[in-house]
């Protein structure tokens, strides 16, 4: 294992007092826990949206607290949920008499720690909605199944916007349903990644070998085989998204090819061309792209393709700036 | 060697092809050569400020070109050159009447390019200025022949700045000198790369091992050794900074720790802890800092530590806004 690093036990609390550190003035921690990570500037009577999810993906999930999506963000462990009392804690912090939205990813331990938390602020009289986003299509025939990866940049994103407009919680939930249900994502592995305290990959693929569909966790996925050109995933991945969704020839999308980690930016904009020329073969033309590391899996080589179908209202949410330590947008 | 790519052959052409589909509004290409990078968003009467060398550390340098910083980069292939009629093309594209400041990395066949470059310009009578990069303490004790590596971010912010308040040629280029004399870089590998046409890492290390002050295309550094500890790492690299460039007690300044393409966020955060804290031990405080992939070496695994002695001028250059297709700044 190969990382820069101290003690592994260390490697989140100390990770995350850098970031403290270096964003003092915008970011802060809840309740004197360096894992109750909070905007450090709250809009008084907005939605508050608070995430949370193991550590071991940044800027998934604490890169998107800032100005103009989310205000909190529970972390945990690498790869292990935060708890209930820290959310709690968190919402504490940041709600603003507006209520709160959990928008989070669709992992049994993360559902069982929001849920602890809203019974909590439930017996304060904060009312909370939750959300979970659920868009890696390979991981499930069953939408309610499916885990959450890449995809919900696209939920925080139209949350986050409609939060900022003032709207009310139903509305802010009504926005990340909305991203939720046009969005779908594929992805791949090339390269195992090690969580600190393990000290070994997670998994094993071979020398010129890739794992179609994995999880950001190692999660196995539908094929492993030889390693495919760039066009031939491309292909590949957005045929199974548009078996799932189909489009029709004259919709508009907005694309995030996400990088796990180690793949260069080089690669992910070789994939983004090969995306975007096979999306305009079916006549989808893409509104949008971010291209870059939105959710890694620490040092995994590999990407994901995120596609969001769009109309006047999800561009408009899109479009709308954000300025967090980890992504501005203007 | 596992590359999300299609023909090797093809890697930088596609990669370009991916960014100007993605950046379209923002940047075109000069003389129909997708190798010559331009901004789409010229600046009347500004000093055109041009880049240039070989791909394969993206962000660096085409991610530099945009509002607040450059304005035009030569792409050359992986780890090669651009050519001096690619610099030439874009200086005709971007020159408006100023002047052109070259500003680009220490290495030969680079400066070839851009003496090139500014001879033929000068038979276009448009004036032109030269500063090389050169902040890799470890590569050289002469300052006139060490390389340029993640530290000529500095100079592209400074000079950045100084060409948006309208300064001369004179004065941009006096900018870039100033951000150079107070810049210092050490550097470290703790995997190879591999160049997509020769398929084959550029250099080995043992399973357990790093390469302190290896350089950006994988040159020798100081000791190849055992991985040491981030803390330990720090203070190494800074010790080299500080005995190179001394710091007193009060001093200020800016600090970039920069990941060399495959070490996660997670540990750069970790490495920036330790830095923090060990320029507080000798009595420095940071005044900002930058954490990320800003000069890379495609999947290399490791670091760059950055130091600039800041005073109220360069403050103010760093904190200038910028808004780029890869680097965003409020």
């Amino acid at each position: 294992m190969k990382k820069i690093m101290n003690q592994a036990e260390n490697y989140t609390d100390e990770m995350l007092q850098g970031i403290y550190a270096v964003h003092k003035d915008r970011v802060k921690c809840a309740a004197g826990d360096l894992r109750c990570y909070c905007t450090a500037e709250k809009v008084p009577g907005k939605v508050a949206i608070i995430t949370g999810g193991g550590n071991g993906h940044l800027p998934l999930f604490l890169g998107y607290v800032g100005k103009g999506m989310l205000d909190g963000c529970g972390v945990g462990g690498v790869f292990q949920s935060p708890s209930g009392k820290q959310i709690y804690n968190i919402a504490k912090e940041v709600e603003d008499g507006a209520g709160v939205l959990f928008l989070y990813g669709n992992y049994t331990g993360d559902i069982m720690v929001f849920d602890d938390a809203a019974e909590r602020l439930d017996m304060d009289d904060i009312e909370t909605a939750s959300i979970v986003g659920a868009d890696d299509v390979n991981s499930s025939e069953d939408v309610n199944v499916r885990r959450g990866v890449a995809g919900i940049f696209f939920m925080y994103k139209a949350a986050g916007a409609k939060a900022v407009e003032m709207g009310n919680l139903e509305e802010v939930l009504a926005a990340a349903q909305k991203a939720k249900d046009n969005t779908r994502t594929v992805g791949f592995a090339l390269t195992p990644c090690i969580i600190p305290e393990k000290g070994k990959p997670n998994f094993e693929l071979g020398e010129n070998e890739m794992a179609m569909g994995m999880g950001i966790h190692g999660e196995p996925g539908v094929w492993n085989g030889p390693l495919k050109t760039s066009a031939e995933i491309a292909k590949e991945s957005l045929d199974t998204i548009l078996k799932d969704m189909p489009l029709a020839e004259g919709d508009e999308v907005a694309l995030l090819v996400n990088g796990l980690g180690s793949t260069p930016l080089d690669e992910q904009y070789i994939l983004t061309n090969d995306a975007i020329n096979y999306l305009k073969e079916k006549g989808v033309s893409v509104y949008r792209s971010w291209v870059g590391e939105y959710a890694t899996s620490m040092e995994m080589a590999g990407a994901s393709i995120s596609v969001c179908k769009v109309d006047d209202e999800l561009k408009k949410w899109f479009d709308a700036p954000v300025d967090t330590p980890f992504y501005t947008q203007n």
